[in-house]
């Protein structure tokens, strides 16, 4: 244990630097682990060391932003340092990695050390290859979604049923939750929802809801607007529920890998801890999506649905189309107005309504809002009936927004491009991933205005010289980028003749 | 891309903090990876985010030590920097951890990752990982090796034979490379020795050889000290000799992992670079070793010979006694003393005089400088004729030491304390493992007169009161912390009647 002087450094992470004769007094090399107390608050960091002492004196530990959160140092506090052993879920990473079955206080010492910052990047990293290949039984997620649950805050309601949702990602414009939510409220339920802001994505639904409304809440204040309004839609990532899962996700997506088990507990973890009883799942299924095969989506849904059983709520899933993007638009303020003019009556697109309205009626079914069958024309009324809308505007303004935004308030970014049709034809293929390649490399969803809106869809007849989509950006560089993306990627594919169109028979294919 | 002027911050790692907004317009989060130009300069670092402002300027990018050792800025001067894509390699490791077969030009790709810093933390230890649990086979481990090769500096020789040896770790008080080298050299055979610090252990044969030599030279330099003197007893981490190894390492460690392939690939990398033809592995076997069974050993050793057969090289393995500590003397000055007393003639531990005689003997015999059988007896007359230690001081005069050094000038620790028997009995056990730890409690290999000096071994007999070992450390309270693990590990176990003693059948058991 050595004691030094705390200098808060301006470095957004988790770390401390030492001067190299503290280092090797306190016994630590650089990327070493220690422990850091300043008096009742404690830490685990990863220690960087000085190369000579031109920015550190001996004696002075400088602690970076993420790990001063924890110590809350105002600097030239004296503050203890000590080497630390061996965290102890290494011996059951090691388990797992040697096939073995992690027991409920294996998985919660992993996920806690996770949660805690005491487990390395390569020790993290190690868990998650561990778990994509060797896999977990049933038994093993279920303990991996209570541990994710106990690391984190958890909302208490008084009255039930509480309702959730979840999109399986992948598919791009895919803001149905700024609909079904105010629907699934309307309908005199509650919805407490967290989303995600997006990862590899061109907006996610808290990227959304922010251009609309703040979405960084407490648990506790999430609970009270939920209390007070029936629902919001907030960032998860403020609410620190089920906090592991921001973690291992920044080590899953450089590997592009999301093992199966751990994408189960960190969507049903979720849902556990907001208290949900009833959670719809939508699963859209098509070749640039994150399940592409019907069969495969169906194995997901009984997965979900057995995990629910574990966990005591009621899961259902619902199939959906995942071949194209969802509405006409892909981007911030392009998908929030789109949802907008839907939720103010105003014409939109026909697989937007369609899928929100399906979603939510099902909530409304397992609720026992409406008979079985009635769900989708019931959540078509509050939709069209501009109560879903009345909904949103107070939930907007629980938030903190403005209930009186319209889609004018949002406009796409005056920097745009339009493509045209090279020739007369039916558009074949929409390529998922290419559309949000060069979405966010038009600036999305960091710049608000930039997005692609599609003017035309798969299976569409075009004409020669027709617009396709246009890319619209905020500033003209980005702008170039995109469209530098766009030509290299060809997201769009005309064809003479309809060879290829994919039949809309997994269309809502409902399992329960 | 994005011009910043640079700035060299004192910190011993590889990465560049930016200012959130330049790290925004660049496109990057905090652990991204972005590239950095520096005129004909360039390299790949990690990325880390100011929280405000107040340590760096907008415009401003802050370089830390590693990264500018190839950026070589002084400060002040213009660089580019962007966001760069997903390494090729992430792929290969995915096929690896979908347990695919990897091609030479997969794993070269991944190495040259590795080594060129591309690869982050976590996904070093996806590998790494991936080749624990599904495994490398010989073909694999061929292409590791030659990849480990081709990534770093090569020895070439114009005369041949060139020998080279590796002792497999785990054991302490291995100090047998400080005699076996010189034995080789004196018999007129060339032995460019590259050796590693200690990680885990008391003193690596680098932290010995250190006490009376520098050890830092470029692979140019071991070679021509070779060249002059016929040998050289360096620190590998200094001469870009397959240096991949040095970073994997560092995943391995916190993970308690060697991948069989890892290690036979890193291992035998090193003997391929310097050019070796034959080479001698010593394979400690024991309870505590990192091979626990004769037969684990003997498959080890198979593995062995079919790689050097794959790369031209002769191997030859001596599967050795690994259940305690090799001579008597654990740490850096207690080891290089005990070494230097028996170069110099004087009474040294028969155990280490006949391993380092049977493993250079080894050598003599396959470079045809003696009959099969006569090697030992051979090494060993090198080894009391003083022909030995002459050569040695060549090697240490070639490194730029004192040959005129004598075990004198290495003293153990001022602070010591001496374990005596709790009774009369025998010595049944000594646990290698937990002798390190307390040799490492005691500031091994950092403080040089840190150690420990056993005054009995396995299967002697003490009586009540007889000193069993005697701890040394250079600072008191380091001699503290030594007597707490020392109480809390009980190293040397002695009972009453030989219950355990584990026959010397498996002393030398040469394989070719």
């Amino acid at each position: 244990m050595v004691r030094l002087t705390g200098k808060v450094l301006d470095i957004e992470y988790r770390g401390v630097l030492l001067n190299r004769d503290d280092a090797r007094t306190i016994g630590v090399l650089d990327g070493d682990r220690v422990e850091l107390i300043n008096e009742e608050k404690k830490t685990v960091a990863q220690a960087f060391v000085t190369t000579t002492a031109t920015m550190l004196q001996q004696g002075t530990a400088g602690v970076y932003q993420v790990t001063n959160r924890r110590l809350q140092l105002e600097g030239g506090e004296a503050i203890e340092i000590r080497a630390v052993g061996r965290p102890a879920s290494i011996d059951f990473i090691k388990k797992k990695m040697d096939k073995g079955k992690l027991t409920m206080e294996e998985t919660q010492t992993i996920i806690r050390e996770i949660v805690d910052d005491t487990l390395s990047p390569g020790e993290i990293s190690a868990y998650l290859v561990g778990t994509y290949i060797n896999g977990l039984d049933m038994d093993e997620i279920e303990y991996l979604t209570r541990s994710a649950v106990n690391t984190g805050e958890k909302l208490s309601f008084a009255s039930h049923p509480i309702v959730d949702k979840h999109s399986i990602g992948g598919v791009p414009g895919n803001k149905i939750t700024l609909l079904v939510v105010p629907i699934i409220v309307a309908a005199g339920l509650k919805c407490p929802k967290t989303s995600s802001r997006a990862i590899t994505g061109a907006g996610g639904t808290a990227d959304l809801m922010e251009a609309i409304a703040p979405v960084a809440f407490s648990a506790e204040e999430l609970q009270s607007m939920t209390e007070k309004v029936g629902g919001a839609i907030v960032w998860g990532g403020a609410t620190n529920i089920a906090p592991a899962d921001d973690k291992i996700i920044l080590y899953e997506y450089p590997l592009k890998i999301d093992p199966h088990g751990q994408m189960l507990a960190s969507v049903m973890a979720k849902k556990f801890a907001v208290g949900a009883d009833l959670v719809v799942i939508d699963i859209p299924v098509g070749r640039y999506a994150k399940v592409t095969t019907v069969e495969e989506g169906r194995k997901l849904a009984r997965d979900f649905m057995e995990l629910g059983d574990r966990l005591g709520m009621r899961v259902e899933c619902a199939l959906t189309y995942g071949e194209a993007p969802i509405g006409r638009s892909i981007g911030v303020n392009l998908e929030v107005a789109e949802a907008l003019r839907i939720l103010k009556g105003e014409e939109g697109p026909d697989s937007l309504i369609q899928k929100s309205a399906v979603i939510a009626g099902i909530a409304l079914e397992m609720a026992g809002k409406v008979q079985a069958g009635e769900g989708t024309a019931s959540a078509l009324d509050l939709l069209t009936s501009g109560k879903a809308d009345a909904m949103m505007q107070k939930i907007i303004e629980v938030q903190g927004g403005d209930p009186a935004v319209t889609a004018e308030d949002l406009p796409p970014g005056d920097h745009s491009f339009t493509v045209n049709a090279p020739e007369t034809g039916y558009v074949v293929e929409m390529n998922n991933r290419a559309l949000i390649t060069i979405a966010r490399a038009a600036g999305a969803p960091h710049d608000h205005g930039a997005g692609i809106h599609l003017h035309k869809k798969q299976g569409q007849h075009v004409k020669k010289g027709d617009p396709i989509f246009t890319i619209h950006a905020d500033r003209s560089w980005r702008l170039q980028k995109a469209l530098e993306e766009g030509r290299r990627l060809m997201p769009v594919v005309v064809e003479g003749m309809l060879i290829d169109r994919v039949p809309g028979n997994y269309w809502r294919t409902p399992m329960h």
